[in-house]
């Protein structure tokens, strides 16, 4: 097995700057690419190396992560103008991070494996600060030599790394289901933070109680806590529930299941982005009930 | 503080069985009172004091505990044919433990609290394993002098009770919220798992993943495990989620409230009702969700 310890990082939003960075410390080369000329000074000052194109990036990278927003982004930093997919050696291995259509990751998975790279289905979880400790969630699939390939890349980005085929679209298939229940528990955990509000509960009171009865779940946890304080500086915008729950439907419209809850969170999502919170916290979508409810959370104009 | 030793618990069922077991395991007399026959035959043969009527129970107790699954119940119980409220001592202490309507617990308590005696505002949560070991989690509200004098036999039921307030309402009103966001996740795993059975997701795979991602809840881990296993048994039927988001959405109309996923989760819970499933485990709701999707879970007709 070879020792990886030359990376590439497509896309330095907040999951991949952690594995980034969680890549960095344990002694790998990183060479990063962002749209964002900011980000890319941040990430020569922490260490890594800076690319303007997705061709420069993986030059000289045995493990390249894919972590741009969307299915139709990936397609571009692969394939595209200056994209990477012409520009890697064959038999590098290219973890596919972002959440995607499990159609889409396959799609992909197959044209680059046409292309004779390697390829780990391998969307992640756990949010930004276990991507900043290197101990995400991975939700894998692919063949022994992709993994094989990954491994130290893999070791250096994340706690625990699940198997769940031999060929990309079972890791898809379980993180967009693992999104289907994230997105609902955030829509529920602002549901009940506006009824308790409207109904003159306090609200920290309420998170105390509820995060350790049978109505608690890692969202209401998590996001309870930013309801609670007010603070929808965005960990994960609503503009991404807006995405992969529209995968949620879409993708179980295709196959004849139904899923009235995440079509029901899905509207809440919609609607949060049309009122122009879209780049803020996903617990922003509490925002929308509260004002439909006539109710005051923390946070909100004409909170006391 | 008087050390209370003597107890009734009006309500046999998974929470009130188990309360009941737990007190007597502490050395406390208890009083038992349920319509169904077996269930007094049981609870006898466990060393409790068989009684017929609420009256009955409540001669010789200093606590009373009604467990009877809703507010129309507990007012027969406590105000109807020999109710438990003109039989007891003046200052008993009377715990409410089944979830009700705020509006119908303050109504309860007010009548009570006229006819002399003691109220706490207590639902409870945990699931009937908990209540079985005497490790409810309460969520209770009620005057200092209500819950002195409940003190031990809380201690004998619970792991941990919450002082919401002192007069009832604020408990009835946290647990109407537990159960918003408790119902909600229940259909919730239900329809990620009817998606992961149509899509071709080992269940079993799909649970042990996601139980530990950000996806997961109480709910998921616990009625998770029941659709896996296709294990229907009720520990909590279908029919109470019926009554306790209905008691969530006719509140939250009240109020001015939107509760558009309990909305949601409540249709399904009815539609389960309405197909013969209210006496199965809550987690057949799942059960409607596949029939609709055309997908075949385990335990269900047509598996193979």
């Amino acid at each position: 097995m070879q020792d990886v310890r030359r990376a590439a990082v497509i896309g330095l939003g907040s999951m991949g700057w952690g594995a980034a960075l969680s890549l960095l410390r344990v002694g790998f080369a990183v060479a990063g690419c962002d749209v964002r000329a900011e980000i890319l000074q941040r990430f020569e000052e922490a260490g890594g190396k800076v690319c303007t194109t997705p061709a420069k990036a993986v030059e000289a990278a045995d493990a390249v992560f894919i972590f741009v927003v969307n299915s139709s982004q990936a397609e571009d930093v692969l394939f595209g103008e200056n994209g990477a997919a012409n520009a890697a050696s064959a038999g590098t291995v290219f973890l596919l991070c972002t959440t995607m259509a499990p159609s889409a990751t396959i799609s992909i998975a197959e044209r680059l494996e046409a292309a004779g790279m390697l390829v780990v289905d391998a969307p992640v979880s756990g949010g930004h600060l276990k991507a900043l400790s290197g101990e995400m969630t991975v939700m894998g699939s692919g063949s022994e030599a992709a993994f094989a390939k990954a491994q130290a890349a893999l070791d250096a980005v994340s706690a625990k790394v699940f198997r769940l085929g031999d060929r990309p679209g079972p890791g898809s298939q379980v993180k967009m289901i693992n999104q289907l229940l994230a997105g609902v528990h955030i829509a529920a955990t602002a549901e009940a933070m506006t009824l308790a509000a409207k109904t003159g509960i306090d609200l920290q009171t309420l998170y105390d109680v509820l995060r350790v009865s049978a109505g608690s779940s890692w969202m209401f946890e998590n996001r309870g806590e930013h309801i609670v304080q007010g603070d929808y500086t965005p960990r994960s915008a609503v503009n991404i529930f807006v995405k992969d729950l529209g995968i949620v439907t879409s993708e179980a419209g295709r196959s004849g299941a139904v899923t009235p809850l995440a079509a029901t969170a899905l509207g809440l999502f919609k609607e949060a982005s049309e009122a122009g919170l879209g780049l803020e916290d996903d617990a922003a979508v509490a925002k929308v009930l509260a004002k439909k409810s006539g109710a005051v959370l923390p946070g909100m104009e004409g909170q006391t």
